[in-house]
Order: C-alpha cells, then structure tokens, then sequence
C-alpha cells in the first residue's frame, strides 16, 4: 500500500484557492505520476466566509495556520500568504521544524529569509521549494537545480515582471499615458488594484534577481539593493524616440559575475527592436542563461496569474512525493559562498537621458557642458522642441560612461531650473 | 561514508570523449550538489588507439562493452555508440537487466525501442534517461517530467534539427544552393560528413517528435511515420519568393492531439517572419508546449555539438544521484496508453506549391484545371518567367486544401510532361 502524504494550504487567496482546486482534481494524475496519495487535511486563512472563486471543504479550515502543525500530522505544507515576515515567514519556519516539507511561491520571503531557512530544511531533512516564486509556469529554477546542474553560468537576465512587462507593451502599442495603462492592467487584473507598486519599482524583479543570482552561482542570497529602478518615470513620448532610435523599452533583471563579483540590478533598458528579448510582449516573462557548456538557454512562458503559478506549485510537489531529499539551492548550505558585491559606480553603460527644458538660447550649452565636465561624451542628441509650452525636449545618446559621473551630472540637472522635470534616464542593453 | 558510484562511458566518439572529460573534470562539482563521488571505471569503444580529442586512460579500456558488466561491479552506464540497434541495444539492455543505471543521448534507440527498454528498467528498479536525446542542452524532456508534470498539454512543436535548421537559415541568408550550403555545415561539423541524410530527410527530427509525444501524451511510442518530409527539394528561389510573401521557412517537428487522436508530423512550413519560431536561426533549437494551465512555454537553446550534449548528459547523471528512480517515460509503463492516429488523409493544410514548367500557352490553365479538380482553391497566384530557357516558375498559394486531395494533385502533376520537375510543397503554419 502507498503511502498517503497529508497536505495543507495556507493562504486562499488568489492562488491559494486556484492550487486548491488543482489539487483535489489531479489527485489521480499525481497518484499515476509518483504513486503516492495526497489528501488535503487542513487549509487556512483569515477569512472563512469571504466569498472564493472556489469551493473550500470547511470542516477542515483554521483561522491560525500553527494550529494545523500542533492538531494534525502533515507532510507537505503550501504557504500562499505571500509576505515577507509575518505569519508567512512563522508558518514556513515552524512547519520546517516539524519536518514539513514546505512548498511556497513567495519570493518577498525567499529573497529575504531564504538562506535562513533553507538551514532548517536542511537541518531537519525536509524539502523548501520554490519554484513558482521566479517566473510563473517557466520551471527556471529547476532548469538551474537540475536541467543545466553541471554548468558554469556566467549570466542570467530577462524580463521578471509580467506587470511592468504588460504596462510598457501597451504604452508602445496605444501611445497611451502610464496612468492610464496601469488602470487597465489594475482591470484586468495583471497588477495589484491596491498597491501595485512593488511591481513597477523593481522591487519584484530584484527579489528575483536574487533568488536565480544565488542558484545560478551557489552564493547566499545578497542583502544590497544595488541598482533597483522601476518604469514609473518613462513617457509615451520615450517610447516614440526608442522607435526612432529602433529600439524597444524593457525592464530587465539582470545578474551576472564580473571579476568573480556579483553585479545585480534591475533597470529599463532600450534594447534593440530585433532582439530576442525586445520581441517578449504583454504578461510573458523570459528568461536567459549563459552557461558553460550548454551556451544559451532561452525560457519564455506566462509569467504571472494562478493558472502558471499553480503548475509550478505542482511541480514542486511531484519532486516531493517522487521522493528526494534536496538542499534548496541545490547545494549544501555550507558549501554556498558569499560573494562580494561588485562596485556599482565602477560600472559603465550608454545612457539615453530625456529632459525637458525652456526653449531658450544657452540652456543646451549649460548641458553639454556639464556632460563634459563628467566626462559623459555624446554619441547622439536630438532637440524636439514644443513651441507651444515654449519647451523643449532634449534626448542624449550617449557613449559609454561610468555610473558615478552620470549620477553626478544627472543630480546637477536635478538642481538646474532650467530643467523643468527630474531627466529621464534608460541604460542601453 | 558517501557511497562511491562506479561509472562506464561507452563509445568515444565526439559525444563520448567531451563527456568524459567533463566527468573528471566535475568530479569535485557534482560532490558538492550531490554528496556522491563518481569513479569511472570502464570506457568502451572500437578501436583502443585512435585519435581523440580528449586523453583516454587505456588501462580501464574494453574493446567490447558486454565484458564491462561480466567484469565489473558498474552503477551507472552512458550508451554513447548512437545506433538505433546492434551493440547499442545490446549494451542498454544487459546493463539495465543487470541493475545499472544508463544514461543516453541516443534517440534512434529510445524512439524504436524506448517501450522495451522503459520496461526493462522499472522491472529492475533502475533509472533509463534520455534528456540527451531531444534539443541538446534545453532541459525540455525534464520539463514535461517534471517542471510542467500535471499540466495537461494539448500541442508541442518546434524546431528539432539543428543541422536543418542552420542549412534552412544559410541558404536564406547567403542565397547559396542546397548542396554548397551542406558542404559548409559538413565543413564546420554541423552536417554528419559521410551520411547526413537522417539530419536532411526528417527521420531526426521525427524520432525526437515521438519521444516528445510519449512524454506530453503519457503514451506508448508510435511506429508510424504518417507524415516525414525533409529540406532535400527546397532550392534558393523558395527562400526568395518565401520572402516577399513575407514568410521564412522552417523545418517544424510538430505533434498534437486532434479529438483524442496522435497527429505527429515533420515537414518544412512557411511561416510567418515575425513568429517567434521564424526568428530561432542557424544551430538552435527551440521547442513551443501548449499546456493547461501553464499557458504558452518555450525553451530555446543549443541543440547540437558535444557541449550541449554534455550538459543533459550531466544533468540525468545528477538526478540518478541524487537517488530518486523514475520512471523513464515519468509515469508507470502500464499507465501508458496506445493513442489511435490521427488519420493524416482527413488533415488540412495551406500549401505553397511551386511548379517548374514549359512557357507555353495552356500549361497555367492545365495546372488550375488540376486544382479545381482536386478541390484546391488558389489563393495566390505568381508566375515568374525564365524567357532564355522559356521556362516559368509558378508559385501557388492555396487557401486550406485536403491532405488526401493535394497528394492526388501534385501525382497528377508529376506526371504531366509540361512540369518539368517533381513540385515542391511547403505547408503553411
């Protein structure tokens, strides 16, 4: 007789409500996979009665999720919260020591408390996965874990934010306003109707940064927050001068070791339009790898909503039941480094900066001079004026030029009132 | 004490010997991920002194790789001869029945014999993998085992040949002929050098279709080849004429189900430039699933040479490893079902045809008399006239014409004497 495996789900909201649904309809498909059973004894979640869009079994519900670690025996517990602290972080760490093996897609939580955690799965024996918490239904870290396990990776980057993703491909395509598209994403339900900032940001991407930084290079998980810049700055007028530059706008994560440093960022970048990485549209993340031997691996699939996120939940939960014990960075916590952190102002890139400035004579003087004095060479300007507002809007291109002098000359902008708004800035990838 | 797991590498050729030299290379590495140690005890190939790429140690060398499971306690067995039978059955065989572990890029095998193979080793309780054998170095077969496990997926194509592929996207660049083209990819060790015909004619591409729909459909391998066509008949005017239709053509392993029935194929299509599977060039592969409720995946990488090889190689020998046994096909042999097939007659398809003919009067209303016949229905028309050999090419576009109707047609016009040579038919996507 197989074993049956109890289950609880903590968290029933969005995706905590669809995994549940999963689970109770593919209990024979996962018997016939691994021939275990699964049998969901316990979920929990603050509200019994709020109204779902799936049927929950109440009998079996608790509004305390620790309640469930002292009154029942289970094996697997999914966490679907989805904080960094709080209860998501008590219910994953006291389920741990109880050896649970614990299943989440919260990457707030893994980014921050991962590689504490990860020491007491460890220490207890159980599993801590976490597939879902980078890139939806893409299976990316497995592919790091497992499918590219011998490699050496050199780079990861792409596009992690569906809803960033989804705003700036309806911007270029409506030539409609960030407000108003982030309105009709909020509709739609591809960003957050209360606080969708942590999506826009780049708070999100960097959390998953990190996370494929630390399976990716077997380091700890970092605590500087480097680079992190998100869209709400970029224009639809952006989008028109990246078009005639042949050039799209992505926000990309990015990780990568330069002279054994760990340089981690996420910003927009201009990318070119025949890219690989320009042509990824709407909600789809994409993810790509450089590694040794296998050179590069593509990923692209949704990267958002419960549908995809509920797939790698039940991947992370076949793994279980198919029966391996596996450190959750795919390697002894011991044997992970830290890495040190490469210096951000050491690096350099080509800028494109937008500013709006009176239209009068001396102000492009005022400027080119200060790109001067900071050493900032252009590669390309372009001055469109609008005679109306008696403005103008003035674009560098320029050559490649060292992050702490931009700083610099970008502040001095800030300060120059003849400068109406903060400048716009987008590296070039 | 970790225990020590005894390795055999048989066969040195390109695949072989890169391999064994990242095994020793590794050891350290997969020690770190796994908590195993590796010992290669035993290599296999024909002749003992020929000239390698990487260093060999003779004094582990068989000469016949059955005398390694007579005289040696081995764990674990790479097949690396690349036969579809003889030696490289019998090896996968006797190491299965005798409780080794064996790891193989080889897809001929796995897509004649895959079934009695599988079955062999869940009776012994040992692993058979094959992520070497479909896209090189993209993990795709771990991806449906187990990144998207209960996923319900409806399609999978893409593009499986890279020898093919790099040819296809050679002759649309350079403009170059079939046969210059191939004699640069047997140059550069993309096209085999004696006999490249399995690369060319689409039995690759077609063994890897059926080891993907084994593993998407949970079903027994299919010993049909309803529907294989390869790139042998396109000629450099197809790419032209391609191109302003503004189409490129691709070599597409493409299966599906269609009302519960297997519809597996493999033939050159048109399909459109600004696609996704339009812009994977030279080398790569890429492979598209349509699954519920991930969405829309795609993985896109390396898909041939001894580095990407290695790397699914690496990856499979990791997962044994790590000690969990599988079955190979991700689910019990006896849950795998025989899907009926697709009855290709009753298909349709969108056709470029292109006919070469004598410029005479009558021959165009010969050839639409044809279509009419056959229930083909022209969409476009274009003729483009050789007047020093008084020849013309006409190039049809026809709106979705039966399968069983067009092979009737096109017989029809190969033995009209008017046509000069055998059509080319390229389906659209």
């Amino acid at each position: 007789m197989s074993k049956t495996f109890n289950i609880a789900v903590v968290g029933l909201g969005q995706i905590g409500s669809y995994l549940l649904n999963e689970l109770n309809t593919k209990k024979k498909d996962i018997q016939n996979k691994t021939g275990k059973k699964i049998n969901i004894v316990a979920i929990s979640a603050k509200n019994k009665n709020k109204k779902r869009s799936f049927k929950i079994n109440k009998k079996i519900f608790y509004s305390n999720p620790l309640e469930i670690i002292k009154k029942k025996k289970i094996d697997i517990l999914f966490e679907a919260i989805g904080s960094s602290d709080g209860m998501s972080k008590k219910i994953v760490e006291t389920a741990l020591k109880n050896k649970v093996h614990v299943i989440t897609p919260n990457k707030a939580l893994i980014s921050k408390h991962g590689d504490y955690l990860s020491k007491i799965a460890e220490k207890n024996n159980v599993n801590l996965e976490f597939e879902a918490s980078v890139g939806g239904g893409i299976p990316i870290l497995r592919t790091i874990k497992e499918g590219l396990a011998t490699n050496k990776i050199s780079k990861v980057y792409g596009i992690l934010n569906g809803t960033s993703n989804y705003i700036l491909s309806e911007m270029e395509t409506t030539k409609d306003s960030f407000s108003n598209v982030l309105k009709k994403a909020q509709l739609l339900g591809y960003a957050e109707p209360v606080n969708p900032k942590l999506d826009l940001n780049g708070y999100d991407a960097l959390a998953k940064v990190k996370i494929l930084s630390s399976l990716a290079f077997n380091n700890k998980i970092s605590s500087t927050n480097n680079l992190m810049e998100g869209i709400e700055n970029i224009e639809s007028k952006d989008f028109e001068i990246a078009d005639q530059l042949n050039f799209k706008i992505k926000l990309l994560g990015i990780t990568e070791l330069i002279n054994n440093r760990l340089f981690e960022r996420v910003h927009p970048c201009l990318v070119k339009k025949n890219t690989y990485i320009g042509n990824v549209n709407g909600v789809m993340n994409a993810v790509i790898l450089e590694g040794y031997p296998v050179g590069e691996s593509v990923l692209q699939g949704e990267g958002a909503g419960p549908g995809p996120t509920s797939s790698a939940l039940m991947s992370d939960l076949l793994s279980i039941l198919r029966g391996n014990i596996k450190y959750p960075f795919g390697i002894s916590d011991k044997k992970r480094n830290k890495i040190r952190i490469y210096d951000l102002n050491k690096s350099s890139n080509s800028l494109y900066i937008r500013l709006e400035v009176k239209d009068k004579p001396g102000v492009l003087s005022i400027i080119t001079k200060q790109l001067a004095k900071y050493k900032i060479s252009v590669q390309r300007l372009i001055q469109i004026p609008d005679h109306k507002k008696k403005t103008a809007s003035i674009v560098i291109i320029t050559h490649e030029a060292n992050e702490l002098n931009s700083k610099k000359c970008i502040k001095s902008f800030n300060v120059n009132k003849n400068i109406l708004k903060n400048p716009v800035l987008i590296r070039l990838f």
